[in-house]
């Protein structure tokens, strides 16, 4: 596996060890991570800080160069929210862990230019399936559902 | 103007006192106001709190049985991440002060089936007018151009 989706992996992960949501994020500009994050629901009560938008948030403000020139990783299939900030910010290539346990708004990516890579991973699965069947409501809550 | 556009205005203007992009937006659920925000990118460095971000944040964590029961106000055309927020939560009714100075992602909400009204309000246009020739840069930073 890529060090970039190695890195998204642990962000989930240090999610779930704190009691959240375990998706993670990277920002990758270059070759080189400038953001990570992952999902802040149950840690800081944030309705908006998903692990793509805690990443975005913690790079800081950039240049829109910098964003047409970078890629996003992230361990899970982006929501509409997350998809929306995608399309904002103009990040051409989004590289996502899996999306058996959720499908998010790929469609809608697709058609505004977004490339995709699922990568299908076991370990970003195995962390979803765990979580989700242990904590429906906090899922439920996460997605809006 | 009804009360909630007045509280949005409101916002917009905080955010213009502190030097900020001059955009408010509430959340108002069965007729009370549960969030109120404004952009904070250059208050808090933030590149995810626009207002309508801003509004979903301070409202906190909620069922999806109060999103779907609520109205989004906001001074602006909301951006696709704005956007997709409103999809992601299932907020059903957007009332957006004006769309001349910047149009949002109207079509792909209106493709999800929100409601939208737009006000064509001259204090949200005026406000936007005024930041945009005096602050460019930051505008363009802020829609990610």
């Amino acid at each position: 596996m890529d060090e970039f989706m190695q890195a998204a992996i642990v962000e989930a992960k240090k999610g779930m060890d704190e009691g959240g949501v375990p998706i993670g994020s990277v920002l990758v500009h270059r070759g080189r991570i400038i953001g990570r994050g992952h999902n802040q629901r149950q840690q800081r009560g944030s309705v908006v800080l998903h692990a793509e938008m805690d990443a975005l948030e913690n790079a800081g403000r950039q240049r829109a160069a910098v964003y047409r020139e970078s890629v996003l990783y992230t361990t899970l299939s982006p929501c509409p929210m997350c998809s929306g900030a995608i399309v904002l910010y103009g990040i051409p290539h989004v590289v996502i862990g899996e999306n058996r346990t959720f499908m998010g708004d790929e469609v809608h990516l697709r058609s505004r230019g977004v490339k995709l890579e699922v990568r299908d991973d076991p370990t970003c699965r195995s962390l979803m399936e765990t979580f989700i069947s242990e904590h429906p409501d906090l899922w439920h809550e996460d997605i809006g559902e």
